[in-house]
Formats: C-alpha cells, structure tokens, sequence
C-alpha cells in the first residue's frame, strides 16, 4: 500500500468521510495546505496525548481542572447537567448562566447495559453537596428523559430543586413544520402574556 | 485559546469543514477514536513530509519514481496527460490503459497568469519523444478545452497523433437530464451500430 493510500485510509476515520471525500481531502492536504495540513496533524498528536476529563465536572481539557470549574466567579449554586462536552459549548455560547456543569458523558440505557454505576452518577453526587438547583439538559430521546427522571430523583432525596430545559416551538419556527408531540407539548405549557 | 480550541480551527483547513462539523470532528477524535486519530496524525505528518512529485509523470508519490512510471510492463507509446494526481487514480480504476501518464497540476489559463510555462509543459516535450500517441484527458471547463487545444498542436508538432476522450450522454443517464450542449454533442458525434 502507498503512502497516499494510507492517508486516504486513515483520513476516512472521520465521522461522514468515505473513499471519495478521503481522496479529496488527502489531495487537497498534499497540494493545496501542507503548512495548515502539518499544523492540523501536530495539534491532533498534542491533543490527543494530552486532553483529559476535568476532575470536578468531566469535560475534556487540557488541564487537570477545566476553565469552567477553574473560575472562582463561577457560582457552586447552580449545577447544570449535559451529555457530552460539546453541550457545554452550546449551552456557553447561548446563555449567559454562571454555575457549573457536570458532563455524564453518555445517558442511562438499560438495554446497552449503561447504569448509574457506569456514568460514575457517584461523582455527581458529591458535587451537589453545596448545590441549590441542579439544572437538568439531558437530551429529550428516550434514553435522555429517563436520565433526567432519575437524575431529578437523586435531587429530591438531597433536598435540591431540579429543573429541566423547556420543550416547545423552536424560535422562528412555523407551527406547520412542527411535529405533533412537540406541539402537544408546548401547547399545555402555555405560558400567560 | 484551549487545546481543543486550536484543534477545532486547524480542521476548518479541510475543505467543506465549518465550525459545526470541526466540533463534532473534534469530540469524535478525542473521545470516539483516540487510536485512529493518532494513526491519521502520524500518517499525515509521515505523508507532508514524503510525498514528493515523480520525476518523470509528476504525479505524488513517495518514491522519486512513481509506481506506473517504473513498472516496465507499460508502455512509452501511450501518454494519457491529465489535470491532477487524482484524475490518473480515477482512469486506473475505470480503464485497462497500459501507458503513461503525464500530470500537468492546473490548466492553461491567460487570465491567472498560467501559460504552457508555469505549468512546466517542456517537461511533456522530452516524455513525447518515444510516444505514438497523446491522450487528452483534460476537463471539459473552457480552460480544459484550451489547454487540450494547446496539446494537439504541440503533438501535431512532434508528428504525434493526439486523441481527447468522448463526450457524450453518461451511462445510465435519461436524456430528460441531460444539458443541451452535451445532447447536441452527442447527436452530432453519434456511432454508427
């Protein structure tokens, strides 16, 4: 196998790459970018050697605590609770909400063997010691609202108040395109003008 | 700026890659495949650095010599010239072609400045010595015309027979789809069964 085709091989690893778009991109890496091709390979070797999960709240960084979790003007009182790292990117670049978070870094899914054991809910628990609302940002599949049931079980034992995001018609959306359980949902949570 | 940070803006070099998919790219390296996104990074420092033109046909290739131009099995009285390295790749997997190739890396283009000298066409001179025939497989942008016009005269020069390759309706194509300047091309230019 040649060079070139172990690149096009390994290139199609990435999510939605296949045997075309590899091609291109490995042509494109060796003729059009190689000063931003090296640059993207030496940043993925640093990465990759050197990304953690933060100690406190479990999302990927650099350092053995998170930025987040770093920054003494962010407040314990709040706790909100997502999926995977990328949610707090969303979440940060949406709000401007001052707690913490707390990564599960998948959701429970009795079937595929995924228990509270194996999302480490202990940890969250610990964290939630001087919390007064632990904000709940599951997904809203399946798996996600049994998360969040559970998750706001475990508040209630420790006397906190959980809350969860608000379902309902999408901002700048059409009532048409809306499906039938979403619309159901928003319409009984009508809120007074 | 954080490690992940860096590692999100060195993949939007990738052509089609925004700041969406250069996220989702980023979690799946570092969470999903941590193995494969090592193996990519090596092979593509390992292929930056390596990956030369070939000397005669100047394709990329490893090697100061690529593989079709010293395999001895084929033959010098054929050249195929192509636009770019993926285009031999493309003609390798559809054909049985047994001659050479020559990689011209652009088109002849007035308007950005490219003429038979930036893209290094004395090179093609010297290949055409030994040659009886010259297959044009340039694109078929107006560009790629002009640059196949070019070649038949070089080859008429040499006393070279140039042949370009068919246009026509694609296989497995309706006619309902096809634009009006390849129809007509193909109804001027039908075979006789």
């Amino acid at each position: 196998m040649s060079l070139i085709g172990d690149l096009m091989n390994a290139l199609q690893i990435l999510p939605g790459v296949g045997s075309k778009t590899a091609q291109r991109l490995t042509f494109h890496l060796l003729q059009k970018d190689k000063q931003g091709g090296k640059h993207l390979a030496e940043t993925l070797l640093d990465a990759i050697e050197n990304i953690v999960e933060c100690q406190y709240c479990r999302t990927l960084t650099e350092h053995a605590v998170c930025k987040i979790c770093s920054n003494t003007s962010r407040s314990f009182a709040q706790v909100c609770v997502v999926e995977t790292p990328a949610d707090i990117i969303q979440i940060e670049q949406a709000t401007d909400f001052k707690g913490r978070y707390f990564v599960l870094h998948g959701k429970l899914s009795p079937i595929d063997g995924v228990g509270p054991k194996e999302l480490k809910l202990d940890k969250l628990v610990e964290i939630l010691e001087n919390c007064e609302e632990l904000i709940i940002a599951t997904g809203s599949t399946v798996e996600g609202e049994t998360t969040a049931q559970y998750l706001s079980h475990l508040a209630e034992k420790g006397g906190i108040k959980a809350t969860r995001l608000a379902h309902g018609v999408p901002l700048g959306g059409d009532l048409e395109y809306i499906d039938n359980s979403t619309l159901a949902h928003a319409f009984v949570s009508r809120t007074q003008l």
